[in-house]
């Protein structure tokens, strides 16, 4: 039970060090490195953003498709890859999926580009 | 004189809101976009943060070779790749190239993934 706690612990301290802070190891960075790659397309940028900026901070499919003029199934798509990288959950009640973020995933991404106050 | 700082204004409002804030132009996603392709490979990610992390907040090329089983020119790329995003600096004194990262830059992306308090 204290060897669990203590791997807890130490994955923690490792998910979530600015860039400023201690070396960030391979498997990490590999980690990342996938969030980032799912970050990297403008279209999956705005559905966050439209999920995260939702009333209640859930967006229903039905209201993500709108404000792009793409089809169906590349938005349903580019949630995919946002769900994948951790970033974004879906459920489905009745007809719709509806899609929040993750604030755990959002936060340690602003952690990470913390910079120390002197900076 | 005062459309020019109009503009800017509207420059600074766009570039820095959070996810969860204004709905992101397509312009911005864009250039966001971009900065996190920069940002999804590991062995950049590990140079971003080696240079974040340096004394003084500036490393040497020098000294950003020897933690990777990478060619200088290898790493010399994924460097320019950095640099092209606006992530890091690069100023040459004497034989070697010194690097920092780009606060403004870094302190972008913390904005990008502020949640509110309520979140």
């Amino acid at each position: 039970m204290s060897k669990f706690l203590e791997l807890e612990d130490v994955s923690a301290a490792a998910c979530c060090a600015p860039l400023s802070g201690p070396i960030l190891g391979e498997d990490e960075a590999a980690e990342l490195a996938r969030v980032f790659k799912a970050l990297s397309d403008p279209v999956r940028l705005r559905l966050l953003n439209l999920i995260a900026a939702s009333e209640g901070g859930e967006a229903c499919v039905c209201d993500l498709t709108t404000p792009f003029d793409l089809s169906g199934p590349t938005i349903s798509h580019h949630l995919k890859v946002l769900r994948q990288a951790g970033l974004i959950t879906g459920e489905r009640r009745g007809t719709w999926v509806y899609y929040r973020v993750v604030p755990d995933a959002i936060t340690r991404l602003s952690t990470l580009f913390a910079l120390p106050a002197s900076a």
